[in-house]
């Protein structure tokens, strides 16, 4: 087990060592640490290495100006000028934040940037300003739309943050497609298939086997198959990535680089690097501050008291796994796969850095 | 089969009977045939009864005074005063689009409101404007929440218009559930089981009876089950009723009023009506107007060249269906099932107007 101060200053350290800024090496291990307390440990130091090998090829910019290229009352487009991606995005939700407090709502999209973290990060940071969060992210091709097998779309996730009074804020995030990309390499790993309906073939046939991308396969969208609503998945995730890319002049779906360095830079561009959309919209823009806020309570109260199915114990509000994750593991630490722990010793070897 | 502007004349007559003015059923007939063309009937003429019945007991008002209650430079909160949902949606989308010409966006959340038609027809006015639209609405509630059996949300649809340049510009119209509820009846009707994924007994075990819905069962959200992704269909399906009904102070979830008179009015109440979101996003206040169309246009061309799975003839863009519905349509006549023929008999028999 690893505390989180170890990890957090390690992390700032390696990207200190990188050549960031002290500020922006802060803000990326901030947002690495909160993946692993949020219990999504495949958006956390498992991560690290890959941002690394980006920036050892020369791939990644550690001395950003992260700038505003047009806007309007509310809105904003953001040029991440190749910043890492926790960079463009803490300062495009800081300019959406800002936008909300003078035109009641915030809306910024950002291109050239690279892979954020966990979106529920960006979309959380409205909820002390009074504000609901919003962010997504257009991600690497992996998922086929509905009656293709064509990588066109990432698993482009969503994340909604809503504060309340007397209850933890409402915070959905979530990648759109029915599982993570992390989740195969884990069945993968462990020898293990995998349910139907999350990846198909490279004839489009349903396929249980987790390493099927390497062998031409794709991932299915939300709803598995066209009888059951894969059509609605595909628009979600088509809607976050025309969001992320059209709004804001990033590479749209198939054309998404890689954020990894061991897969090569696409040879064809549409825009300028990943795309991401973010807003914030000031609660007392629509209800006054407290009866929004006990709204929420009321709303939060209500669906608590929804009876559980037979063999279920209660029925959870977004956000409930990754609050009950960060109790348990502030307490008990962050626990890492010894594969992990070798690429974090590797990384402080070659930067010249403690692991210990 | 029925021509669009008789039936479109005589759904205007029957609101005027009722005693709407003229712009008001007009606007409302617009949106029933709106479905209609779009091959939505389950949002068309089928429904008309049931606005009919609302009407007679009462229970809606044909003569609202619809206002803005609370706003900031993007964005409004709407009374609907218990207007037919056309009326209170339609100026709602209006004041976003007003809103958005002045900040770059506009937001508008509807109280107090009623079941309006198909989500699609308000996106859509944002097209002509050069904006995306944006359209939310809760809704009677049907569905569980993941690991629950009660019934706490609708089936909330999305809409979202995008407008491109020389491609049709892209509609996404969503029921947030694997299928709408009509189809449940279709099937009903006809005697036909329905796959298993859609709904579930009043225990929560799979069903894949139509007709549960009348002994306790209830919907299931995008996903189906928590394997599936069913949690990631519930997050969507809650903040669809949150964004309309919290941010708006109308009803939420289990509290949404019956939009079908032959149910009672519900004995509590934790908001005004039914709750409604609207957005217009000027395409200019991210991307000069050229840039963002001809983009849309490239995402729309690369996605229709995907490669269909194996026995697909083509992938689809979002808003596809509906176009090509809307020109067998306009060449072929509107096609009403005889029970509906009946209670459009029906109903021009008791307003005293011509129904041939």
């Amino acid at each position: 087990m690893f505390a989180y101060e170890f990890l957090h200053g390690f992390t700032q350290n390696a990207f200190l060592k990188m050549g960031c800024s002290p500020e922006d090496a802060h803000v990326i291990a901030d947002v690495f640490l909160a993946a692993e307390l949020r219990g999504h440990s495949s958006h956390g130091m498992l991560r690290l290495k890959d941002y690394y090998e980006l920036w050892k090829s020369g791939r990644i910019n550690v001395r950003p100006v992260v700038r505003i290229v047009h806007e309007s009352p509310s809105t904003a487009v953001v040029d991440g000028d190749n910043a890492v991606g926790m960079v463009a995005a803490l300062k495009s939700m800081q300019i959406a934040i800002e936008k909300a407090k003078n035109a009641g709502t915030g809306w910024v999209a950002t291109r050239n940037s690279n892979h954020f973290g966990i979106a529920g990060y960006y979309a959380m940071m409205a909820l002390k300003e009074d504000m609901v969060g919003i962010c997504l992210t257009n991600a690497n091709p992996l998922v086929a739309p509905t009656f293709s097998i064509s990588r066109m779309m990432g698993t482009n996730p969503v994340a909604v943050a809503i504060p309340a009074m007397n209850q933890p804020p409402l915070v959905a995030d979530f990648a759109t497609t029915p599982i993570a990309r992390g989740k195969l390499a884990v069945a993968e790993k462990k020898g293990e298939k995998v349910a139907y309906g999350f990846v198909q073939d490279l004839n489009g046939q349903p396929s249980d086997d987790p390493s099927i991308l390497k062998s031409g396969g794709s991932m299915l969208t939300l709803g598995g198959d066209r009888l059951h609503g894969s059509h609605k998945g595909y628009c979600m995730t088509a809607l976050v990535d025309i969001f992320s890319a059209v709004f804001s002049g990033a590479n749209f779906g198939p054309f998404v680089p890689p954020s990894v360095a061991y897969l090569p830079v696409l040879e064809k561009k549409v825009g300028e690097g990943t795309g991401h959309f973010f807003g914030a919209m000031r609660i007392d823009a629509f209800q006054p501050r407290e009866e929004f806020l006990k709204k929420m309570d009321s709303w939060i109260e209500t669906f608590r008291l929804a009876k559980p199915a037979e063999g279920q114990e209660k029925v959870l509000i977004p956000g409930d796994p990754e609050r009950e994750a960060e109790e348990f593991i502030r307490k008990n630490g962050i626990s890492l796969v010894p594969a992990v722990v070798r690429d974090l010793e590797d990384i402080a070897g070659e930067l010249g850095i403690s692991f210990k």
